[in-house]
């Protein structure tokens, strides 16, 4: 797919302080996958380990919000402005795709 | 709240041809709200019901798909072109509102 | 597909007092329909026709989410008890197709 | 929550053969959260790091709807028929909580 091709010849370089929030988020959700892992091996009733499942998903999902709210305003503007145009309609596609869920 | 104050102040000349699918989608939507309508009129299953509201759901969304990625591919594009990012930050915000489901 | 075909046969009696809530809510949606065909028409900025598709959309789905319950505690509940374990298993199906959209 | 209160006093027996495939699934997204972390340690472009998340996001799905399919299959279903029809109820404000995403 186009959308990836093009992605893989480009990084972004993030500041100390951009990565921390996104690193501490990301080990949270990473207890909590522990969590739901420790939750199966101790017979934790469904509707438990599926709130837990949800708490994951949101906090997963949160991170992507942020990461999305960011390239808006820095990849987006700075290839627009630059006359790269295709980097907005990548970010169409990309959202069309994560509002698929 | 800032997003909405500062769409009111805008607006967006549509082609005839942008107009067409969009409001034949909407048509549907219709049709499909008084299906809603009707189903509950005559008793039908829960099922069936929420189904048909799934249906419709799909239709709205793919409308607001539609008028995104054509928002990102002109509007986005030509003010952040012009210089006017802030509407690089109105995408931002809109997307994490309407992710939110 | 299965679900469809058994819920053909059935139906859902609702008392006025459930009806009532439900068709205003309906008309609800109705009016958000409309008001997103007059935006359409009159030349409406992209983002206020999203949020306008976002507000309808939730009405939609808070309509489905109240049928669900109420299918769960009066269907589902019934057919259960009585032996009809498949109301179950269709519900599940149900669930499965309208969390993914 | 009252849901989360009467759940605690719970469990739910799992067979090896419904475990398997649940921590299968589950080491899956464990491995998709690694590598999350090593595509931000790595300055990876943020359309790739969202793919990522995106995909973490719906194998967690997964596992929940799995669950869930199971949940409605045997834990509603042998306490709805014999008269516990709480589960019902715990049923229907799960599903809610987990559609609102």
């Amino acid at each position: 797919m186009e959308m990836e091709k093009c992605a893989c010849k480009r990084s972004k370089k993030r500041t100390d302080e951009e990565l921390k929030p996104l690193f501490n988020r990301l080990s949270r959700v990473e207890g909590q996958i522990r969590g739901i892992r420790r939750m199966l091996e101790e017979d934790a009733y469904c509707v438990d380990v599926m709130l837990q499942i949800s708490a994951a998903n949101k906090a997963l999902s949160a991170i992507s919000a942020e990461l999305l709210k960011s390239h808006i305003n820095t990849c987006v503007v700075e290839d627009v402005s630059s006359g790269k145009t295709e980097t907005a309609a990548e970010l169409a596609m990309l959202v069309e795709r994560l509002m698929k869920g």
